[in-house]
């Protein structure tokens, strides 16, 4: 070959890889010209996010332990903050004064009997990572856990979950005046708290067992990714399901002068002392453990044969020493205005503060959204203004119950009902290969389409394909294969459904601001230790940082997608049948439970129809009219319709017992805790068997998914 | 309430309890006539087992460990001779000379890198169990292993099966001149030893995972059930899926006189060391090993992140001293002669030897046998006489390979093949209270029919009931409700397919005998183990010998009915259904692996209508004849055919590769072991690629399904 001919091969090589990125078909809400205008500001901001500024970032976050409230927290707003104005964003901190719990001393876990021993209760030094020495990395406590010094017998509860409960019940172990012992997982801890309290326990141990988070799923740091026998899982237990944020500030921004309820007062706080321990310290307490043979499921992976305990053979002393103070916290939020809607905001958030170093969770976020920033500023350089605002959120105190992100939704309520088109969330936005999402279904289409456009660095795939490959081969046979046994073709990736956990919920489900939740997940064994640290991110999690790169990438592409169409790319087909989906699984589920009585589907069905229909006519409305890109009336009617129709689906009365709630559709359920529950107040009430409550929540729902179809029409006009 | 009310309602309520037992409609093959007079038999029968006498029986059994071809095994033959002959039953020692494989020396295991360390290899005493302590305990080891000596690393390989060398492969890790180790379960050891060998390995080791077999599945002996860490599961590796029995006279039975091949000659046995270790032994080599982390599905419970190793970090040195004796057998035959038709036999069959004390395996079936020997001899001494013969046999040497059982087969495989009405097989008959049964199709009903009629000790329902019930809790719940969550009728309970690992082998798969095996099973741990004892049985397995009552009353059942009928009790729409779910599913997987071309399954399914046409006809002949109780030609002409249209599945030419067995639908895999392969031929040229193997064994298949249907036609001239 000569070397033109070699050079006519390699370019035509080029485009036909390129090809199905680069001139790809029109993008969704926008005009063909417009497309092809925003392709090209898209490939302009996805070069600027880079693995060598990635890493800086991440380990300038992470050099030093930053839980919320702490001057080594304000150094990181202030860095996030310095960070985007070097960009030529402004960026400005923004301040609230919450009450905080920290350890005033460090807890206390002794084995009573059969012998006395002390639990180290504490993560070793491990000598490869330098920052596991640091002597400001807070001690092993779980947030708003009540201080407590009591001894008892220990009761293994398995997860901690009602069901949980009805087996011991059921085997005879009564956990009344005694310390549960629960499992992390399958659920949020704080509905653990709540379970435990509620079946009468004094106290509560949690403690992550080798079959969910250690040895049983690969090798343990420092050697592999996977939790270690001295490293235990921090983490909040505030009843967030009930309300979250600032306790004493409920439905109110935690500002100076807003009037503040006692602590005994707040509802959504443990009574009981609550404590993580690692594993290694949970088998001198498990292992000694008699009484009745652990119930189905109950086993995990230490090396014996679980039992439920209850009986005075193994005894616990538990302390805990907890100060609950009140504390500024810093959100950082840095703006880019809009030309054409500069009151419509497309809101980007991730948190900042960390439990300990926070390397994956969560400042991977944070390192990509400062790309992002990076990005952003870069396109403003050339003159470039997005239609509609970008406003960019590095929220504080998450970890302790979304408190940042809770109070600055509780302040600006009024502006983001009638301003925040979506609200686009990342908070462990690193800790592997494998992209996921969950987010409102309006915004499916839009997530696939943003992954078709961002290369995945390990495949050199679209992170769509490399996604959709992973979905397949991971899904079980029957969803892989018809009956005949001919292969089925490759399903969609399933996106999920909001529930709780990040920083989304208050603006989905207190607001009604159409939400997504985006991340790169793999083998995460360090989440809430000390041990989640940029040692572990360079070694383990995403060692050339590609991934934090990838995450800037398709943050921003869907991003700039809501904030330069002309007409939203909002989709309430895919709702619709998500709901009809909803609706169908609930009826079964009464059935199953032999309370089909409680709820006639009928009504529901007839007014997901008519969401259907209207959906279906606004989206030929908006074909129409994304072809303008002038800001004519008609479109700001349709762009105000697909950003008000999840609005609708909120219910100023707020769900059964807990009124900060306000989606009739989505929020975390009682008991799943992060897992959203859909369909939450008629789901509860089957559950319970609450019949009156049950058609009472099936005519609210109805109802919202009327109003939805109402605003879609509105749209039309 | 007087004496007299309360006496009637007792009377009432005991009628309403009995009432479907007693009173239940016609028997399947007898007159209205016949079936209460054979109901009255059976019940005369099932009064007769008792739980003190099974228990002493038991105890008899197991006071001395009993291996194949020991003095001790010799007297159990006597007392099992001696309790039949009791009865007034004809009872006798049949002998055969076969080649048995017994320790010279305890074999050496030992950790050569990284440390020097000399593994246990030998169960603890336990002290609660007084025969833990005999010295006539067999040390550990798999019946025909070779001898060897040598020195490798070693190399982790899961179940040891082709898939685990195909993910270790895709890993890099090559098997070739190292040790194996690999877990017990998911397929017979003998395919462990057969596939190590084919991957190059030089010796293998095979332990018991406490995942599989020990404290995650409960508390271990002599706390609970479960196998404790240094017990481990002795048993043959002799590749029983080409042929079993005596490994020098293949074919033909091991009396004096027949021609022995050498052992190099046989083809049925390994080359290379096994070695069975327990857990606790397995931790020691597996904890240190390097190489890729183990892929998925390799992990197990012992606690840490295992490994594929490999490398030379860990090597081991496995010594074993096996010699190969020609040792006598002792099965003993007892028979009762029909009255109608003496030459048609009813065989049930039970082994003897066990590996230790074997009070699970197998003499809680051998127990149930001389129960049964008990029941029919106070029959025989009212009078009764059986229509047709009943042949009960204790088989010996089946631990090693089915000898016992295989070899008198061969021998009377004539008499057998014009004669043999059904084989009727108990193991391991008790380790718990859970039924379960597996079976040719034709026998399905006449399985479901007398376990309606037998009592379950626990529940106090029929043992059907329990079953069903215990059926219906475990099923997933896409079994239990329908898609719009309505309970769906309780399943009838699954009976499975016959592979191999009991003595109906050589009856089903050398000859076409229809043949079923029965059990009640439970939490089973000490499988091939010295704690395998009575005070284990007494403890865990069936404390109150009820179960070992409830063996008895269903096997004698079965066998009184099969025995009585006028019209034999065989349905053969069931087969006829059931191979048409062989066949769809044959068709499914081919076409999953992308090998539909391989297979059409158009002939196949026309055979199969004609079957089931045939099946239908015969049925219906069969209503007519049974209420003749007399001899004609036509009932003898129906009987015949329901009796050999198994036979007809038979092919002479042997299935591939592996001659001896002829059952063109049931056999064990190549790779499954116990399991049953159905369609074997097909499905494993399927598997492998070889189209034309495949349409051949098609063919073969379609041909004998065919003379099946022509069977079933002659039955009704």
């Amino acid at each position: 070959m000569t070397t033109l001919t070699r050079a006519v091969v390699l370019a035509l090589f080029l485009l036909l890889i390129i090809q199905p990125i680069t001139f790809a078909q029109k993008l969704d809400g926008f005009s063909v010209n417009g497309s092809q205008e925003q392709r090209r500001i898209e490939e302009q901001f996805r070069a600027v996010p880079q693995p060598a500024t990635a890493r800086e970032e991440l380990r300038r976050l992470t050099s030093e332990a930053h839980i919320a409230g702490s001057p080594e927290d304000y150094a990181t707003a202030v860095y996030v903050r310095d960070q985007m104005r070097s960009f030529g964003l402004q960026s400005d901190l923004k301040e609230y004064q919450v009450l905080l719990p920290y350890p005033r001393t460090p807890s206390i876990v002794e084995l009573v009997a059969p012998r006395r021993e002390r639990l180290q209760v504490r993560e070793d030094v491990v000598a490869q990572d330098p920052t596991s020495s640091s002597r400001k990395i807070v001690p092993l406590y779980n947030g708003y856990g009540a201080s407590g010094d009591i001894t008892a017998p220990l009761v293994y509860v398995n997860y901690g979950l009602p069901n949980d409960y009805d087996a011991l019940r059921k085997a005879g172990v009564d956990v009344k005046g005694k310390i549960a012992i629960a499992r992390y997982g399958n659920s949020f801890r704080g509905v653990k708290a709540k379970v435990a309290e509620d079946n009468g326990a004094v106290g509560l141990l949690i403690y992550s067992d080798p079959a969910d988070d250690g040895y049983a799923q690969g090798d343990v740091y420092p050697k592999g990714p996977w939790r270690p026998d001295s490293s235990a899982q921090r983490g909040s237990v505030q009843f967030l399901f009930i309300y979250h944020g600032d306790p004493l500030t409920p439905g109110t921004p935690a500002v100076p002068g807003t009037p503040r309820i006692r602590k005994e007062e707040a509802t959504n706080l443990p009574r009981i002392p609550v404590q993580p321990i690692s594993y290694g310290d949970a088998r001198r307490l498990l292992e000694p453990m008699r009484g009745p043979l652990r119930p189905k499921g109950f086993q995990g992976a230490l090396p014996f044969a679980y039992h439920a305990g209850g009986t005075n053979e193994v005894r616990v002393h538990l302390k805990t020493d907890i100060e609950f103070l009140t504390k500024t916290i810093w959100d950082v939020i840095t703006r880019v205005d809009g030309s054409n809607e500069k009151d419509r905001w497309v809101v980007l958030g991730n948190h900042r503060d960390a439990w300990v170093f926070g390397a994956v969770d969560p400042n991977s976020g944070t390192t990509a959204m400062i790309e992002v920033g990076r990005g952003l500023g870069q396109l403003i350089k050339t003159g470039w203004k997005p239609r509609r605002s970008i406003v960019m959120c590095s929220w504080d105190a998450e970890e302790q119950g979304l408190i940042g992100s809770t109070e600055w939704v509780e302040e600006f309520a009024a502006d983001l009902k009638s301003n925040a088109v979506a609200y686009l969330n990342m908070d462990a936005a690193v800790s592997g290969a494998n992209f996921g999402a969950s987010s409102v279904p309006s915004m499916w289409r839009l997530i696939y389409d943003a992954a078709r456009d961002v290369r995945d660095p390990k495949t050199g795939k679209s992170v769509y394909d490399a996604w959709r490959a992973r979905a397949w081969e991971s899904a079980p046979d029957s969803d892989r294969y018809d009956e005949k046994g001919n292969e089925k073709p490759i399903a969609t990736p399933r996106i999920g459904a909001l529930g709780s956990g990040s920083d989304y919920t208050p603006f989905l489900q207190h607001l009604g601001v159409p939400s997504l939740d985006m991340s790169f997940g793999g083998d995460y064994g360090v989440y809430h230790s000390a041990y989640d640290s940029f040692y572990w991110m360079a070694h383990f999690g995403d060692p050339t940082f590609q991934y934090h790169v990838a995450s800037a990438q398709i943050w921003g592409t869907v991003a700039l997608r809501l904030a330069g169409a002309a007409a939203l790319p909002m989709d309430y087909t895919d709702y619709a049948e998500q709901l009809r989906a909803f609706v169908n699984e609930t009826a079964r589920l009464a059935n199953q439970k032999k309370r089909g009585d409680a709820f006639d589907a009928k009504p529901m069905l007839k007014a997901i129809d008519n969401l259907a229909d209207e959906a279906e006519k606004i989206q030929k409305r908006r074909i129409d009219l994304e072809k303008q890109n002038s800001n004519s009336d008609r479109l700001a009617r349709l762009n105000d319709a697909l950003m008000q129709a999840e609005r609708a689906f909120i219910d100023e009365r707020g769900l059964r017992g807990r009124a900060w709630f306000k989606h009739e559709i989505y929020a975390p359920g009682f008991y799943t805790g992060y897992a959203a529950l859909p369909l939450p107040d008629l789901r509860q009430a089957i559950e319970d068997g609450r019949v009156a409550d049950a058609k009472e929540a099936a005519q609210r729902i109805t109802e919202a998914i009327g109003r939805a179809g109402e605003v879609l029409k509105s749209g039309r006009q």
